[in-house]
């Protein structure tokens, strides 16, 4: 059973959508990768969609380019949160194809959508959404909010010394 | 038995898809309409796209607003000609978001897409598509097509009496 | 002590946000609504943040138009999920503005951005977060969606009835 | 005599037109190459447009850049179905002026616009068109679609046993 | 004789179109006014274009919104300078269709585009073309430019004046 | 004396300009070329435009990038024509703002432009406009534009050459 | 003698720019009006910006639409911080043409851009600006700025309010 | 004691950013240097920001990409006047996020922005500010002015003669 279903339009997505697993991974949270398309294997998409809750699923991640109908068309099917992750495929009108056709939903049908290739973010979401329930969770993203603060500082105090060392 | 099928994503579609129908009525062409929403009636647009082809329909047009995903998702499940209308709806960006979420469909499932609000145009494009294979309507279209070029000779004949007479 | 915590950036937004309190309202989601700036209350802002975890929240909805910094602002200051909603202001650039204000967020500080002026779909996805753990929750949330289909197919029938009535 | 013609405005435009081609070849449907240009040679493209058919071609796909007027120049001398493909080129603006001048046909002459770049889709489209009345390539058609259902099966499949695998 | 011609897609666009026969006017610039459609009548816009010279016409302004092909398909036909005036129509996308269909030209074959909607700067831009061999109208339009200077002063000091008395 | 003065914002614009200098070479159309910034150096603009028809220019082509103010500046202090090339320079909002700074010139003060980086039809427009009142530079422009159809047809003849031998 | 001079590029532009003199006035800083063209009276806006400095102005704001070059030709001639307001004018392509054309300045030129139609935001700024070497203009600043969040406070609680009543 | 302070949301920043320090360097203005993100870092920005002031910077130069809320979180909390540059950071939306994200900003809180990866500019306009009540400075902004017209003129020179030596 896996807590997040990482779910993209095409293998080719895999090297962006990646980013997400590997976080997911780290937080120590379940999940699930698949490669289906919204329009080429329109079926398998309902039946995954139809099927996450039941299978325990909490959180749906989909990213998709171009046309991306992918989220829309899994949060059509579903009550579970889906979060959208936009993608700058090629022959993509410079990414805003896929900004606009995940986000801009219609009324009763939202899906979450983070920043253009932002898989990394939408991992964080989806994990800060399990951590709503979750203290155990909630403290472990209380650290890693803690951390990027640390490596700031660190960068910061870097390359104030390598300005000062010139 | 509809030849074309006009269907839309929501009933507040209906006055720009009205132009739809209005010309297929002319054109004697057989059609039937429907509103029904990819997201919030998924199962019965599903129905409907992949019944089409078997109960006679041979040409589908689908207008949506926003992130719009009807047509192509009735692409998704028929191999019949889908013609896509962008339509501009209320808190549509502008107009892009339907634009860009029906034209940039993914290799192997294209939606014909006309232009913002171009309902009409979609319904000539259908006729066209039927007239392939049938000489009567390609010379009803051929008539068509005559009758806007006399329109504009008459409105230009009527704009250069006018500008005379000043 | 509220679960969903609706905030904007100026109390001109709120004929937008009401949308979402009164989703809230519907479902039997408490919920509590201010209107503070990121930029000319950025204290309160910070405080209102920090502290909303401690005091029960577990969604907190944000929307502002322009340069709309709130959403990502008040991220910055707490792990709990914020879902942001782009408001088409006046001066707004088409709304393009608040729209990546608010969705091209960093790597590490996701904020669930919703289509513009999508207030309601906001208020429908913290509830989607909500009933992840909170199974009477997510069977009201089932019965909503599926109160829009019926919506949906009841309009689809009155419009096909008005055409044959023709 | 073939059944599709695939015109483009320049020869540098070949390289995508080319899968248009190669996929009329697969389908075994008929077709002829040309590269003319609406502003270059307009005596020629309206030659071609006017005599296309009476020549027995059914169906025109047209490819341009920048101020591409190509498939509207050619709309404009004969009612067959055209399927412009917008190609982004050297000095276009993003492909945002080729995605335009195709698409924004005025009405009485549309243009069947497919997704920047996407020759491959207009030819797909141009079997659907003739698929209407054509019961073996409807069957081909039917067959292809099929055959991208398995290779999205397939991947999928690599992929999550390469994940597996790590 | 006129040595100005000004087109236009459509009678609709002569509210926008007559500050350019207004301007000629002034000037004491001959003039002939049409509407012709590049895609409704392409024939009368190849006869107008090809002969346009030989009658002595020696500036073309063509205005038209949407994919604006008529002042590029003027050009194909002309060595004539070919002014373009971008027209903001109904269902246009913002304006964007008229001045990238228009602007746009592939190499060869120029139109000076002017900005949207502006028809009054394609007739200062027709005389000015016209007086490069003409020193009467050189000064005509020399006298022109000292009025708009004027003009701008004596605003200045009615609003420096009301400032003043405020 | 120069018939036709090319002016650009900087010296870095050469390469694109250089194709401008290379056509009215060819055309035998006497020229001087000048790197002027509008900002950097607003006298020498000033003077150079306000000398320019006294000198015998008898029409000024200015190239531009980023906030583009070159054309219009030079447009502001004489009534030659006033061709503007918009320059996709580094930094430059892909083009958008060389476009719209050249184009969008207030009533009164036109700038003919052209496409971006469109140096050479910057050049061949400058030739049309010269060739207004003279017979012999018109006919060389016939030939010219002849000699495109020419390269067209051989282009043409030798793909289809190419696509039979396949 | 002024210290800030306000500056636009016609009269139609003073509704917007009133209320950067109004914010001026309530902050006791001295003040000059006009509104000169760059493009109708260059010969008045070099000479505006020429003596600027001398005639004792500190900062000037300069508001333009369109192809907006007012902000940088007067930076062009002075060294004084220039703040340039982008204004949405009529026939503007939504305000993007007078964002880019005072944003995009080269280097060495810069103006300091403020949001679209901000001409109180250039006031501000003009007032930070002066508020460097003045501590009692400082002091008058800060008192704004609490101004600004005690307005929103009250906001907020009269919103809190009426939705506690309802 | 720095007059200006340089600050930018990550150290991937600084190559953008540090022609911003190298200007003011060559003027002699002293400086401080950091990297510290608005999201990540929120309470340092804001301890950054409200100390600026009393220890003694007198302009704030902050630049940020995508979702660029940096230089207006810091305006929140300052007086000071700040100036903002957008960065095309990897991921912008082609650089419309950060330019909107910083520009827009609320009635009240104004930042200057400047150019797309604009720093030298930011450094250019915040000397030209200090140099206000400075006029020391106000001359060597007056020579660098200078400078620039110099170096124009000699590149135009070696340009013209490198055209004549062809």
């Amino acid at each position: 059973m896996a807590e997040v279903s990482v779910i993209m339009g095409s293998v080719s997505d895999y090297p962006i959508m990646a980013e997400a697993v590997k976080f997911l991974e780290e937080m120590g949270i379940t999940y699930e990768v698949s490669a289906l398309s919204a329009h080429r294997t329109p079926e398998l998409v309902m039946e995954f969609a139809s099927k996450a809750s039941n299978e325990g699923v909490k959180v749906i991640i989909a990213g998709a380019g171009g046309a991306a109908h992918l989220p829309g068309v899994i949060a059509a099917y579903t009550v579970l949160p889906v979060i959208g992750v936009p993608i700058k495929s090629s022959n993509s009108v410079d990414g805003w194809d896929s900004i606009l056709s995940i986000l801009q939903m219609p009324s009763g049908i939202p899906v979450a959508t983070v920043a253009l290739n932002g898989a990394k973010n939408a991992a964080i979401l989806a994990a800060q959404i399990l951590s709503v329930g979750n203290p155990a969770l909630f403290q472990k993203m209380t650290d890693f909010k803690i951390s990027l603060k640390e490596k700031v500082k660190q960068d910061n105090q870097k390359l104030q010394q390598s300005i000062k060392n010139q």
